[in-house]
């Protein structure tokens, strides 16, 4: 069986567990390398996972010849300078979301992996969960008619911790945390967002006040075929991890999300009880592994992924309107031409 | 309009509820009477539901003639003479359930109702709940192929005041409570039950074991077509009144039950937690209504009722022979001949 | 026991529950009289449900001196012109949603009832549903903290007959529909909308596009303590009758609404299966009653009532901006001034 | 960081799951070899975990020095024996249920295990089943009370294949299904059954009869304080892989069992419909990882294993007697004194 030589840039918690699925989990896939500006951590994780080697710096992985795809998680800033120098070392890549902070980082980034002939797959993992994809296949066989109303749901059950928001190397509420629902809606509507207007604000975190961050939005969306769509963030839910999405359609709905962790209830004079899902790594644990198995076979087997460049541009320009509805307090408009510097509309 | 007048026997907490519906939710009929051997309870109720007579003896109600049938919710040890003496009387009859405490009481009861040739109803008003009624729908059409097992639990969330137990006027766990869910076996395995064993004791409700009656039992049977059975009564659960029904037939299954009354979750670092449905006048408000009203429709349009004599016969020979078992430490078999002398093969 | 004399004025679907539940189910209540612009179906209201008196013209009720309170389920539009008469003839006055379809009508009416000094309920019902009435005491014993983000729902299985949407005289999907969860969103987040955005569109009932009105619309809100929410109305939803509701607060979260009707699953190999409700008038059938018991008896205790004609106002005013925002495509900003001619700022 | 060797005898369904488990998901294990009676399935399993070598013959395995400790799925009927050799050789032993097929091969089997000072768990997988355990930890916190009720439903969507059944080398329905719920209930209510009583049928897989086994049972309880319980164990439900436990208390319950795999829902006008669980390997992946990793952890910690072989005959003394029970028509008295040979008491 040929494998793919894979190295992981960027081990926090995320990445790690990117490095725990390529190195266990997925026949196809060798874990060459890991790699993180955080040396100790680096070899923190090879040892952990025993993988062969660690590194401080991008560019000695780079150079390692039987590294032929990089994964990416390191902080959000970082992203798009990072698929550049994999991308002109013509490694494969795959990239958390999202894509960039800026629309103009993204596009530079896009550009040289559009010269390179690399691939490129960007990290909305949704996409491959297994209740998000038997809803979608529900929507693809007709059983809701035409889906017309897009509505998501997306709480932590608390925030990360406040390093995670310092230094605004992991974007906004928008471009970290909304951004998967607006991936969902484009995906799952079959269209492209044409309008949005957002409401946000401090409500449950005072301390993110002086970071310049919300801990809440509910954003409002229009589809360029007349269908509309709300999506809320919410970083500090307490009671779980709280993932949901309807689509609704002319002939039904198919509703995602699920709020029990474990099977089991106590029934007392108080009540029925359960629990809820208490983290992301739990609740889509599948998915970040369908995810990149998917990446790994199709470029083992050159075909394109599935989840691509434009499409972390797309939902990024999304994120970028609604953030700047809010900051503005008025609905943004989003072109649909094609090319790059019309997409925002403002 | 014709209307059915109908007098109440006793008008305890349920034969309240009965009274309400006659008097307020079943225009075909006309309350006229209540009776009560508690004469202050039937003033009582005559006032609130302002009901023109109220009595204290059972002949007074009978002689009327203006009173075409009776509803009995008497206790359960007085069912069996009541029903002779309005059958003797010509009246038609409702009787909640049990028929009678004995096989002896029951039978001769019937023979009283053949020969007055009168209706009678006996108040297994499940069978009118719409979630069973719903669950027998699709049996009936097939849904579940053919039903092989049968399950049911009952389980109140208190039990009734101790007086309710005392003096045996109200049965046995048996056939005061197991009794809805024989009857419910008997009707949606469309099937006899020929086999019984059980197991039952003092568990939760101590104040009991003096009265030599217990709190739990599990009841397993046999059909004889060769389906088996379980039913659980409970009298303390805590947490609801919890009924539930499961039927499996050879290519799916029903489900009847659902813990909750309010729609309405709270979630919080605790849990996700909802009510539970908690008394039975709430759980089965709908059916004491419909079961009612569809005796009024059928004896006004001189067609059988539809739960019979021999169906309130059946249930308790089931029951008997469930606490045969338990009281004698072994299984008792039940014959399906015509004669009701030979029903109870011990 | 002193009762209160009712006429009905509309007895249309919600009208004749109206007359049903005052007949039948609220001892404290007497219905003197119906009236409706058909006089056929007045006529008929009053045999089937046996009232005394029935009329075409509303004159000939308000004349009465027996009828002491009027409720009102005529069309929408006509709603502030029957409380000015009612007013004037000093009847105490139950009237349904919405108070009227502008604010010049509301202010209008209001002014006579003031002066009149008669009482005047709203018929938000759902503040007397179960679920709502018992997550609201949640919020109100501080189970979830500070009420931050407000969530609803408002799903129709179908639409109402065409016949209801022609002529203009029930309103907009704003203010016949979500005006039911903008009053919800201030009573349960206890603060007044000061911003609305809105999105919407005919998205599933082609035949609404030549009356001028829509069939789904996303409503963003912002309230005046920085909190935030959305409402989604949609006429045709297909599956079900859907009403949800979520309070989000610092400390945890209450939800409302339960996808069930009918307490019963079929299970088979295509899965499992249960219905959804199906009806507003089975969904809501206890608030229904319990809202109207509630007005009869704070109007015999003279006692205020608990839904006011402000309640009603500042409801209309955020449906008339949620509507006005949609139509200008901007969000409208809601002044909380005392006086009514500053209420809507634009 | 040591290692302990482990040979996996039996590579089937379950076995190669645990094979699975060892070689890629226990950091302190290492999968020596794998053996089966099928030396071509032995050298699959080997190739595609990559794991060194594969034997056809157990002597082989037992040889090697490098296996400290063997895994056995073969056939039940082979485990006694496997068990003997296994501890014979020095060997620690993880074995899945059941123990033996006869109380006489059990108790030769625990003699020599006791006399070669080796360590065996039997493959009560349950007990660690995330659901399993947060039921059991509320019991033991006392949030029940005292439990009183034991209630369980075991049932398959589809029979195992007819091989499974033919040769008598799985056991019946009994001692290869109810076994799990036998073991569950004395774990749950801390307590040893001492009367059972079952009746069984071939209900749904008319194809089971000419082998003499049975595809449905409803095994009723007694327990030494005076509990009570019924298992459930059924080969066709047909809509899904359906495990649940309750188990009442003096104050409440605790429900084990949740009727969904994948958190998603289709709405629309037949109804709302979600999935069910669709096989063991799924609902009790969690499970079959934990007690592995829990095994392995006390052998190289030299503690004692939490599940062992009295539990396993315990459960296998339970299970023949639920199978005689319904042979001989009556119920069974099981004595719980010390001596092995008394322990079935008939």
């Amino acid at each position: 069986m040929e494998q793919l030589g894979v190295a992981l840039v960027g081990v926090g918690t995320l990445g790690k567990r990117h490095a725990e699925n390529v190195r266990w989990r997925i026949p196809e896939a060798k874990l060459i390398a890991v790699a993180d500006a955080d040396a100790k951590r680096a070899a923190q994780v090879a040892a952990d996972l025993r993988i062969p080697h660690c590194y401080e710096d991008l560019g000695s992985v780079l150079e390692r010849e039987d590294v032929r795809a990089v994964a990416i998680a390191a902080p959000s800033k970082f992203h798009a300078k990072v698929i550049e120098e994999a991308a002109l070392q013509g490694k494969h890549i795959f990239c958390e979301k999202p894509l960039a902070l800026s629309l103009g980082d993204a596009d530079k980034a896009l550009a040289v992996v559009a010269k390179a002939g690399v691939q490129l797959q960007i990290g909305f993992m949704r996409r491959y969960d297994p209740a998000y994809v038997a809803a979608q296949q529900q929507i693809e066989a007709g059983e809701i008619g035409d889906p017309v109303i897009f509505k998501s749901v997306a709480r932590d059950q608390q925030p990360p911790p406040l390093s995670f928001f310092q230094g605004g190397v992991n974007g906004s509420i928008f471009s970290d945390a909304a951004i998967h629902d607006l991936d969902l809606a484009r995906w799952m509507m079959k269209d492209e967002v044409t309008g949005i207007h957002s409401y946000a604000g401090v409500l449950a975190c005072p301390e993110l006040a002086p970071l310049g961050d919300v801990d809440a939005t509910l954003v409002n969306l229009r589809f360029s075929r007349g269908g509309i769509g709300n999506i809320e963030a919410f970083r500090k839910s307490t009671y779980g991890y709280d993932i949901r999405t309807e689509v609704l359609g002319t002939k039904g709905a198919v509703h995602v999300g699920h709020l029990r962790q474990t099977a089991f209830d106590v029934l007392n004079k108080d009540g029925i009880r359960h629990d809820a899902v208490n983290h992301w790594l739990v609740r889509f644990a599948d998915a970040y592994l369908e995810e990149m198995r998917d990446f790994v076979r199709n470029v083992l087997a050159d075909k394109p992924v599935r989840v691509t460049g434009q499409d972390g541009r797309r939902a990024l320009i999304a994120a970028l309107a609604a953030e700047q509805s809010f900051r503005e307090s008025r609905p943004v408009e989003i072109r649909q031409e094609a090319g790059p510097a019309s997409a925002l509309h403002v």
